[in-house]
């Protein structure tokens, strides 16, 4: 971060960098700021906060990386040659295999400098519609580490617990369906083959899981005995 | 939103949507809060903030709406069938053609309750690093709403003013660089077949625009006037 002015930033930064998996955050030329509402922005990621490193200016930062990547929303001379934070990441993650990548955030009010910029070897540009540009810091920190960790692949989304319930399983389902629909009335001899193709359509949206199957035939199985009860509790 | 702790959230929010083209906001079960803090993160959103509209409870806010998205961290019983904001973009673009699509995001500190959650038709996860899942309520809105920018494809990135240099121009920049190189004597004959495939190795790593070129011909041109020079400008 260059010259951050709002020490609720710093913090928001830091708990959006834990987020994603990063932990070596740089302040450069930094300002006095409210170190106590940095702490509270920051949530539990306050040890990113603590060991946070002070540099006189953004060349002394990036001193010691191999990619530089600057952020910066406005155009011009220069300023053209620029990628979505998505389109980097490969190139981001492919150099830090051997180096240091810095990834660069300007002034909440002035971005960065032209000769900062100057310093950085690529441009990063966050997608916003034409009539809003103006992103928030820690939200556009939180959109190049995100992209960075999606690229990353090592985030592995839950596991269904219950497998997806095969062919077999369904048709039984539909058949239990069927007979119950007919011992309830709800549908009679002429119509019951549209109305079943309805029921099937309705249950395939998704795919079913044993556990949605089990569900569905446990219904129907409850709803024909008790169509059909004489007083005594179905078998299991 | 279902009912934030803290103003400052609520203003960060309207600007995370309006950086991303997004402005029907509605807040369900509000609490008091400090809606001066929330002009002030809104930044130059105000007017999302102003017209957002408030409902007694979720079930009320998202009544007209077809997809109902909603946002958890957490894990469990009925909580597994989750996908990512990217993963579900799709769906919901599809789906906001003929009806209303709803973004719900829990509370700061508890998210969505199991009542919440029951009104979902879809759940969210969005990826963090396992070590570190909690992500501030606005990072949450923003990544949700950047995901449906990006996936609109509305975004054009900017257009590089100077068209990228054909290979014949690229050519004649080389024959003025090793004419150069000889002329200062950077390189003998032995090795200068070597020395100018580094020298277009480095050159080759981007596309070069027209300006690129001129400028790397400019260097070369004066590099050798300034060589061997007679006290006479080059003409250009």
């Amino acid at each position: 971060m260059v010259s951050p002015l709002y020490g609720g930033n710093i913090g928001s930064v830091c708990r959006a960098m834990a987020n994603m998996g990063l932990s070596d955050l740089g302040i450069a030329a930094p300002r006095r700021n409210d170190m106590g509402e940095a702490r509270m922005m920051a949530c539990h990621a306050t040890d990113i906060l603590e060991s946070r490193v002070e540099y006189p200016d953004l060349a002394t930062a990036v001193a010691d990386c191999g990619l530089v990547m600057g952020t910066t929303a406005r155009l011009g001379l220069y300023r053209q040659h620029v990628k979505s934070a998505r389109d980097w990441a490969p190139t981001a993650l492919a150099a830090s295999e051997n180096s240091k990548v810095a990834l660069v955030f300007g002034r909440e009010d002035n971005g960065l400098s032209n000769q900062e910029l100057s310093l950085c070897t690529q441009l990063i540009r966050i997608p916003t519609t034409n009539e809003f540009e103006s992103i928030n810091m820690s939200q556009a920190v939180l959109i190049c580490c995100y992209e960075l960790f999606v690229a990353t692949e090592q985030y592995e989304p839950p596991v269904e617990k219950s497998e997806i319930a095969t062919s077999e399983f369904r048709e039984r389902m539909f058949e239990l369906w069927k007979e119950t629909l007919f011992a309830i009335g709800f549908m009679k001899d002429d119509k019951a083959e549209h109305m079943m193709l309805g029921l099937r359509r309705l249950l395939s949206r998704g795919s079913l899981s044993v556990d949605d199957v089990k569900i569905m035939m446990g219904v129907a199985r409850q709803s024909l005995w008790a169509a059909t009860r004489k007083d005594v509790e179905p078998e299991d």
